[in-house]
């Protein structure tokens, strides 16, 4: 059920001493191969963290040996000292398990602007790496927690032979390009590393980039794909994508369930759109409206405000031709009320609005949350 | 101090029934001549309500002789029978001042999706036409609140002996192209139609289209111009244009200052920009970064947010050249930390937040504000 579902690998979560609550904050996954094959997606923001630079590096030649993440400081705008220190804990991680720095993805998660204390960091490797062992999934998810109120883990098992299993952290700034978030999936199956970076691609696109808690990019994502080949299958691509989808899936999932604050979890569906980027689009018009998701919080079903968010952008359609449904109840057709809004109950967690824009056939999801009283809480007092 | 100041204009505020609190809630302003010259801007929403619809027809010749405006329903999403009770208020209007109703502007502001009640628009319009006064601009402005919590006037007086003046109603959905308002201004300088266009569009350009409170855009929005030329003074046309920006930006700034629930005013300026839409890209940006903005209701001077929001931009930058100072603290320079954030006083209610992009030498200026408590709970109770 994560990281160390996959054979192969072995995986530590400890205390560094980074989080002032004196909780894990750094975990370690090491792959103990036959393979060392690795794929990663990042942060499309251009303001991108150190280890995200550093990160960037070492994936090119698509060779990873072990992913080192904390928590407790996203070292993002912290300068030439800052990428020194994601250096040096590549370099910590590298003597510890004898292997190359340059083979080691690092990842941080945190506030922005501050400096990372080294020595802690290189301290928490030296005893994380002691600590590896085959059953410490979850102490790593755990440790890669901020916000974040429970450890995110998924796993699919192939009757064929090999595995796929990650975890992820992220519970704001959940957005497009990725969300806020740290993602590490592993697998045993036997692929190069230019199949698992199709693999990842292909299941990210339709997962953790479809998740738009806060509209909010981060300067720090991650999704890292390390494959051992421990069980010696080779799986077929296809098959294996779709296992890998599953288990973003699942992680995407998690991630939205545990979004800061958030009271509910609305999926956006868009039908009949002319293009899947106009689903997108449209989909994400709405989940980034204010309006919106404060009235989804309030469980008012304030329909007027999907279509004003939806007449912003300039996807196909026609903007008397739309139907909305929220929860099942037909609230406008054609751009006009239809049933009426009070017949609509919000109060389940589970939201689902359908908004069928009659001008093609290609359908898109995004995943967001409700704007809550507790959203702005814990958003504004985050570095304080 | 309002759509009377200038000379040939009456207006009225009264009381239709529309709002259930039994406050003011339509408004009439006529322009009395010699001139019934106008120009309007309207939202660039493809969902528009069907006063939108109607007005973009009747400000075609660039003649109206009034402009009637209610709150209490947006009348959007309605229908073929939305639009009816749009053509039958202008109807109403034409008949009650002897005026054609294709040259009667038509405003509406409140929830969408509602049917407005025709029998009381209509039968508000034949007592705010018998209330016409030269001195009744504070009951209009009054008349067309809705979550406004003060009515919103300004005026320009030339020595020369003509003047501008304005009202404006905005509470939230504050967005470009335009905010969430209705603004009627009057003027009795002598311009003609495409003269006070070419104004109204420079002078919206750089005020309304700067303030950006919460992202959303109306469906709604309406600013219009009325020229009756009844000082008889024929003005430079950029001085005009100047006098009219001081007024949409007074304007501006009063719906900024009312911004449902905001206890912060956020001007966030971008200097040294390659272009002025580079500017504004990222200025928007920031302002609908809803971690800032709650970072900003928490008084945390949390910089990183900022960084991450103009990373999301393609503005011409490097990430790592990029300086950012708030209330005068200059807490990064070239990507680096620099002033300590605490050192930030946030206390107060204006904040300015100066981000210099290193890339050329055009600014801009957006107007918003922070993301608290009372914005959610305002806008998750609107429709019940």
């Amino acid at each position: 059920m994560s990281v160390t579902t996959a054979k192969g690998f072995s995986a530590a979560g400890v205390v560094a001493g980074l989080k002032s609550s004196g909780k894990r904050d750094l975990a370690l996954v090491q792959n103990r191969g036959p393979l060392t094959a690795a794929a990663a997606v990042f942060t499309t923001n251009r303001c991108k963290a150190n280890p995200v630079l550093w990160s960037e590096q070492v994936i090119a030649d698509g060779v990873v040996s072990a992913i080192v993440l904390n928590s407790g400081g996203a070292n993002c705008y912290t300068g030439a000292q800052g990428f020194q220190t994601t250096h040096a804990t590549a370099e910590a991680v590298g003597e510890a398990l004898g292997v190359s720095a340059g083979d080691v993805l690092v990842c941080s998660t945190g506030l922005i602007g501050d400096q990372l204390d080294v020595d802690k960091l290189t301290a928490g490797v030296a005893q994380a790496a002691t600590a590896l062992a085959g059953d410490s999934g979850l102490g790593a998810a755990e440790a890669i927690m901020t916000t974040d109120t429970k450890p995110k883990q998924a796993e699919q098992v192939s009757p064929a032979g090999w595995a796929v299993g990650g975890m992820a952290k992220g519970a704001g700034m959940l957005a497009p390009g990725l969300a806020t978030m740290l993602v590490v999936i592993t697998t045993d199956a036997v692929l190069d590393s230019t199949q698992l970076d199709t693999a990842l691609r292909a299941a990210t696109r339709v997962t953790f980039d479809r998740l738009d808690s806060d509209g909010c990019m981060s300067t720090n994502d991650t999704v890292a794909l390390l494959g051992s080949g421990a069980s010696g299958v080779t799986p077929d691509l296809a098959e294996f994508t779709l296992a890998l989808t599953e288990v973003c899936r699942s992680l995407a999932k998690q991630l939205q369930e545990d979004a800061e604050g958030a009271s509910h979890d609305v999926t956006i569906e868009v039908v009949n759109a002319r293009t899947e980027d106009d689903a997108v689009t449209v989909g994400r018009a709405v989940s980034r409206s204010n309006l919106f998701k404060a009235a989804i919080f309030g469980n008012d079903p304030n329909w007027g405000r999907v279509l004003a968010a939806v007449g912003t952008t300039d996807a196909e359609f026609d903007p008397y031709g739309i139907d909305v449904a929220i929860n099942g109840v037909q609230v406008c057709t054609a751009g006009e009320p239809d049933q009426p809004r009070d017949l609509v109950d919000l109060t389940p967690r589970a939201v689902h609005v359908l908004i069928d824009l009659h001008a093609g056939d290609e359908t898109a999801a995004i995943l967001t949350n409700d704007l809550t009283h507790d959203y702005v809480h814990e958003n504004s007092a985050y570095s304080s």
